[in-house]
């Protein structure tokens, strides 16, 4: 499996060109952004540590970890939506990763069935802070897609 | 200063509409994607404290928390560069939050000056993953806008 030297310490080398060199935090993960190659609409923000990022880049199809259940996640390995990964960009610094992808399945990222996790706007309504769905439909029904089987 | 309540535990209520109650980590932080309203680009990705959230909320403006200096960071105080927030959105499960702006100033999110802070693309060559400069033009001389003032 493909792996990662060290970040250098000098910024200027950090931030050119030149060995990708991810700064895995205190978890070893990075950020991972991920938008469609379609319309660039925003679909889900996910972490990775350094397999998934390595199985991400060898294979073109995104991988993350999952915090919740502490392992590796072929994102769709249970619902069928794959990603395919069609540019992979990284920050500044090297501490987030962003997957332009196009979606297998039932062009839904959000385990709620929804095309994106970011359905709901905020608000602020008088003095409370609103959270607003915004129309978005489920494109499947959570119950049955994954019934017996956490993806998320 | 707005302060936000508990999420709550079940899962239906935290994904639906109602109260804002955004899952902080255990730095006490949420993520902030940030794209660009007038095409969807992806600018940056920060943090927010519970401070940063509630001002960017009341004021309009983009307010982070800089990690690097320990300290709530207005973007673009030193540089011109300030953020007029659009649309504020969270996703499914309240841990992060997506920022579509406008910038003042330069028209720059980074601090090596350009645009985007994702101005390099990841490929495998060979046995290597390496990083290249997209041709992103630096907006600003970092050298200039920020002697003296650590923006980030």
């Amino acid at each position: 499996m493909t792996t990662f030297s060290e970040p250098s310490k000098d910024k200027a080398v950090l931030e050119g060109d030149g060995d990708f060199t991810p700064r895995f935090d205190a978890n070893g993960l990075v950020t991972a952004v991920v938008t469609d190659i379609r319309d660039g609409e925003l679909l889900m923000v996910a972490h990775m540590n350094e397999e998934a990022l390595a199985l991400t880049v060898e294979t073109g199809i995104a991988h993350y970890y999952s915090r919740s259940r502490a392992a590796l996640w072929k994102k769709g390995e249970s619902s069928g939506n794959l990603q395919t990964v069609h540019e992979l960009r990284t920050d500044c610094d090297q501490d987030v990763v962003w997957l332009k992808v196009s979606m297998a399945g039932h062009d839904a990222a959000c385990h709620t069935g929804r095309r994106s996790c970011f359905y709901r706007t905020v608000r602020k309504v008088d003095d409370r802070i609103l959270l607003e769905i915004d129309g978005s439909t489920r494109h499947f029904d959570p119950e049955d897609v994954y019934s017996g089987k956490a993806e998320k």
